[in-house]
């Protein structure tokens, strides 16, 4: 009988003491919510159609837009340091730089109607509510907060496709749900087009709501389903006549009148409720058509147990945090990365019915045959480090990103990849045809099951859209003119680098010719280089450099989100010819040092977007993507030590797991993605490479398990916070360089460790 | 040799004597185009979903909407005094009291590039231009006119949802087709709620075009292909600014930028043209999408044979005349019945693509599974005469007619039939539920394969939308009190024959119950009889009349479109009640003789919308729906003489081959209807009945084919002018009374036999 109990009580503590925490409950959404971080404190499950999370503030207006202005800091509808919430939609973007979404504002409210928002210093005075952080929890997959003004519990989850919400009442007779159908998430009051509702039945909702915003015709169909019978409800018109003028009969559309249609609508619908009582609402989204979203709610959550949908979301976060599994030095560390990884995983989003359905570039019905429809491809930022990310743990869904990109291309008029795709448009922002390198990375990655063939035809499709943003130029003249295509450098640079990545790809390939052609192309960034000042400098039509020139300032000096001192270093195909033309390797080493170095003056942040003086380090501006392989760029000049001690700098300083712990946008997952190659010690500094820039991990161990059914376990030994440098690498028990690892070496699986040491090793 | 010759020419004599001209000759579209026709001349196919037609001013303004005013004129885009034209829509009503449609306006010209269209006084300030009919022609099916301004020729013809233009070009390289997206036929400027453009390859362009106006939520689809590559072309945009500005790159849309969008868009496509050279277009329609409808023009015209396009078309009219083929007094008559016979076959209109695909209530695309889903059903005009017209000669299409209208309940949020059926919506025009009465007359002639249960329940369920125009009071109260809802009076003597109809209906399929219920309905007639007037006159909530009445008085009377007078003599399903209420048939007929042979004063004359001093008999308004049956009452007073007299007498004067040939708004095919049944010599008085009440008819002969294979021989025999008596009827040789026929007498086939006479017989 001891021996029993002995032995059960050793079980008990080894199953106690093996059963930690799920990885998911490390995600913290609430990370990037303060500043300019741009994240959404809401629930979302991985890559879903719906982001159902809280707007502190709704629209405003364009007059009152200024850099670091009401507009811009309400990307993602919430910044923490708000006190009132307005209600909770259901498209968020994670970490734009720009707003759109907003779609379908729910507020539960009680007592006397209110279909206006009132203000942030006024929330008695519209149906917005006081909140405080104490009463608030943010959770993967799960959000809920106490709305003060009418003592109403907000509890909210997701599938794919719906967003569950869970209101707790007090007791009432003149309970609430308002959907406003005019709140949305942009810089005019003016964006809606058209919107359409239906009532059903007494639980069934249904309609859309078409935008004209940062998506030019834009789209989004719902079904919403009550978990009680709507007492009663109405709708309020804005822009005509409440009275329906059905040019004969009239009808009152403010009381239970089924139908309603124009821009400028609000609906409500009231119920009596008992103390404590629970309403729910499942709310379905759909690209295509009321009876596909309506569709999607019944194949995705056929029931009315919150806590099931709650849990099968967050399980779909175990499942895609179970790729890379971690120990970290500090529980802080393990909280970012997971946080890292989940924000990596937000966008892009599905953007298709569960029966394969989707709106196209020509506004017309299409099917995914064969792939998952994914749109919001914030491809200037992305293309960097997220889907060199997804090409090593999430294959899959790059593959099918990719065979997104090649529908859009199928249904461009203008034959072109997706620059910047946003449900069922391009919305042109950004520079670059960074698809091609997305496309370029995967081929060289062997992640490769795609059309390949149309894949090159399409890369050179939009490589060749003359009347697009300079190519015409750059193609005739081997540089975009400042004179006639401002930020002219910015995007010769990145057009020399899309077009190395096209060259790879077409080798791959076995393309010979247009190898050799766009390899030419490859090397137009010498074109705009000026040996006088050292510098990337906008050149003329007529061939001569800009007369005017400030290396520090980002405005008018021909460069984008950057200025030469940070953007002359986008050379990220050639950094053998870059050394060259900074003189050398000692010569640029030292001009790299004194980026990190140099004080800038104040002016130069003056009216600077994405930039706080707590961004920069020196004059390396880490908010600002054209900097994420900078630091890397040591490991060329064979300094690798000088790459470890500033990533690790770098990381520690722009990330914390407080809300303003993001040190700029999240950018669609790309600043999350350079987190997490950063903590694993390796970059992709050249998508379309297969080469990786290795640097300083930040975990203590780190298991990834491929696609492929191969696991790497990458190992630290000695990490700590002092101990940032690298004195060797072994890769299956032999010792590597330290200076690049490659993507065939990672995905074989093994082990891969480094040992760590405070001392650089030379 | 001889004997030989004398065959052949003989022969060749038979052969020419017997080749008449094609009956789809003798249609003249022209008819009801002046005035108030409201008809448009240009060309269509039986049904089509196409009408490609002139019109000869585009938006007019709210603030100039007068009675008799100008946006009252343009139902149909055209009036046939106006002197120019400003380009060719592609869908059009015919003859309707209220504007919509106008699509896609496209304009040839040459020279300097005008987007505006100019003034009617001053055509060469735009687009538009000068015309004269001398140089016009409208057939069945094909539209020919001149443009002087810049002397190109145009031409066009339709298949069922393409529109074919072909225009003849002077020498030009500055030669230009302008496709308006902002003109289109309606009272408002603003009624563009969005349009959306591409050019996909140098032939073919798509888009759509989605307007709030008659119809509140409506969107059609084109797919436009050019018999010729485009030169150029550009949009101009009128909204916002013409550069698109995709967030940072900016696109010059005004210069072969392969797409646009926006409420307020014209776009322009250039050519060089030798002298002569053609230009020709097709025009594909789709209520779902730009695929739908390309599909529809491969499916329709995969041609560019102008010629064959054209006589197809044609020869689909040939088809339908061949249903009633007639021998008339003199050729006008042929022109006024076989031009009737195409005006009662333009509308209701075929609304899906090739594919069977629509757009339903919901915007949700259905497909029509079984059925051709139709639009267009101006109920409140068609359920008297045009719908049993459709039971007698087109009943497979009055079938599917009827199953769109269950289609219609199945996505009804009011779970009702529809009213005023347009393009996807109900805009609720006019009063009662007339589609009981449609599917009433149906069933009572054997046209019943259909879900007749389906249907039972959907009559039943619209006669009790209770929040619907004062059916909620009319249920309690058994009259439309006139204080709660307005033209009370007129709303309750239609409810009530729609109720007697639903009875008809229950009857024959075995629903005693419902038989009952709607019997008693169908007396709600009694309620609203003032004895002491002798009228039927408004009744308030409380009980009693009200105190001011004037039964000459089309205004605030009670009634719509109509005053007491006429109005009383609505209640064509229990004329025997109605006789005793007057007084009993003596008293009655009476009062019927003086409605044709009073006086009325001017005042009655000024503000009243359809009515002129010619469309008037004494108090008989033949332009005003309500009154079309009541010519034929005397056949229910044993007096059918004066009944043959008065149908004669309307015939002649409310009717003719000029363009001023129609007494008021054809009203999509009613008022042709009419002119159709009085011609073969009966009347449909009672839809839901299988009797019509029998009358004088105007031709010589008719040969009608029905489509149960049976054939039905109508002679008058010695009929002219003056011989407009009916002494005696036989039905396949033996006499039978001169007041009623059933539907199974007719279509049985056989001979019907009428014998004219100078004088009555009594």
């Amino acid at each position: 009988m001891k021996k029993l109990l002995a032995i059960t009580a050793l079980l008990a503590f080894s199953i106690a003491f093996s059963q930690q925490k799920p990885k998911f409950t490390y995600i913290r959404p609430l990370i990037g919510t303060a500043k300019m971080g741009h994240t959404f404190p809401g629930a979302t499950v991985p890559f879903g159609s719906v982001q159902l999370s809280p707007e502190t503030d709704t629209v405003a207006f364009e007059k009152d837009r200024k850099y670091n202005g009401k507009v811009y800091e309400y990307c993602a509808g919430y910044q923490y340091a708000d006190k009132t919430i307005c209600g909770f939609s259901h498209t968020h973007f994670n970490g734009t730089g720009h707003s759109d979404l907003g779609d379908f504002l729910i507020m539960p409210t009680v007592g006397k109607l209110q279909l206006n928002p009132g203000t942030a210093d006024h929330p008695e005075n519209g149906y917005r509510s006081k909140f405080s952080h104490t009463n608030e929890v943010s959770q993967a997959n799960y959000y809920k907060v106490k709305l003060e003004d009418d003592n109403i519990l907000a509890e909210m989850t997701t599938s794919q496709r719906v967003g569950f919400h869970q209101y707790t009442f007090p007791k009432s007779d003149q309970a609430h749900i308002i959907l406003d159908l005019m709140a949305n998430i942009y810089n005019h009051e003016e964006k809606n087009v058209w919107t359409f509702i239906r009532v059903e039945n007494d639980t069934l909702v249904t309609g859309f709501r078409q935008t004209n915003g940062w998506a030019r015709t834009r789209t989004v169909y719902f079904a919403m389903s009550f978990s009680k019978p709507i007492k009663n409800y109405g709708f309020k018109n804005y822009d005509q006549e409440n009275i329906y003028n059905g040019f004969w009969r009239k009808f009152d559309q403010s009381k239970n009148f089924p139908e309603a249609a124009g821009p400028k609508l609000k609906a409500y619908f009231d119920f009596a409720t008992a103390e404590g009582e629970k309403i729910k609402i499942k709310f379905a989204l759909s690209p295509v058509s009321t009876a596909g979203a309506l569709a999607n709610m019944k194949a995705e959550i056929p029931h009315w147990d919150f806590e099931k949908a709650k849990s099968d979301g967050q399980n779909l976060w175990e499942k895609e945090l179970d790729k890379i599994t971690v120990e970290t030095i500090n529980d802080e560390d393990k909280v970012n990365f997971y946080t890292a990884m989940y924000h990596a995983f937000i966008n892009p989003t599905v953007y298709m019915d569960a029966d394969g359905q989707y709106k196209g570039l020509d506004q017309n019905v299409h099917k995914a045959d064969g792939f998952t429809n994914y749109t919001t491809f914030s491809l200037w930022d992305t293309y960097r480090a997220l889907h060199p990310l997804f090409n090593l743990v999430q294959p899959k869904r790059n593959r099918d990103m990719i065979k997104s990109m090649l529908a859009h291309y199928d249904q461009s008029v203008h034959h072109a990849l997706p620059i910047w795709s946003h449900y069922a448009n391009e919305n042109w922002c950004m520079i670059g045809y960074h698809s091609v390198s997305v496309i370029a990375d995967a081929i060289a990655k062997g992640n490769d099951d795609f059309d390949t063939k149309k894949a090159l035809e399409a890369v050179v499709s939009s490589s060749n859209m003359l009347y697009n943003d300079g190519i015409g130029d750059y193609v005739k003249l081997g540089y975009v003119p400042e004179d006639r295509s401002g930020a002219s450098v910015s995007k010769t640079l990145e057009y020399a680098y899309d077009d190395w990545a096209i060259a790879q790809m077409a080798k791959k390939l076995g393309r010979n010719d247009v190898y050799e052609t766009y390899s030419k192309r490859a090397q137009n960034f010498n074109n705009v280089f000026d040996k006088k000042s050292g510098f990337m400098r906008p050149r003329l039509a007529g061939g001569t450099f800009k007369k005017e020139f400030d290396p520090l300032d980002t405005h008018g000096q021909g460069f984008i989100e950057g200025n030469a001192w940070n953007y002359s270093l986008y050379v990220p195909h050639d950094v053998v010819k870059l050394t060259d033309l900074n003189g050398g390797k000692e010569k640029f080493t030292q001009h790299l040092d004194s980026l990190f170095t140099m004080q800038l003056p104040d002016k130069y942040f003056e009216n600077t977007e994405d930039i706080t003086r707590d961004g920069i380090i020196g004059n390396y501006v880490h908010g600002n993507e054209p900097s994420h392989h900078v630091a890397y760029l040591y490991d060329y000049l064979g300094q690798p030590w000088k790459t470890q001690e500033r990533v690790r700098m770098i990381i520690r300083k722009m990330f914390h797991s407080g809300p303003d712990g993001l040190g700029g946008n999240d950018d669609t997952g790309q600043m999350s993605a350079w987190y997490i190659f950063t903590s694993l010690g390796f970059y992709p500094v050249a998508p379309g490479s297969d080469q990786y820039a290795l640097g300083s991990p930040l975990v203590k161990k780190a298991t990834l398990k491929f696609e492929n059914g191969k696991t790497l376990v990458i190992s630290a030994k000695n990490q700590s916070e002092k101990n940032v440098y690298v004195s060797k690498i072994e890769l299956n028990g032999k010792e590597i360089p330290r200076d690049f690892i490659s993507h065939s070496q990672l995905v074989n699986g093994g082990e891969l460790t480094f040992y760590m040491s405070p001392k650089p090793k030379k």
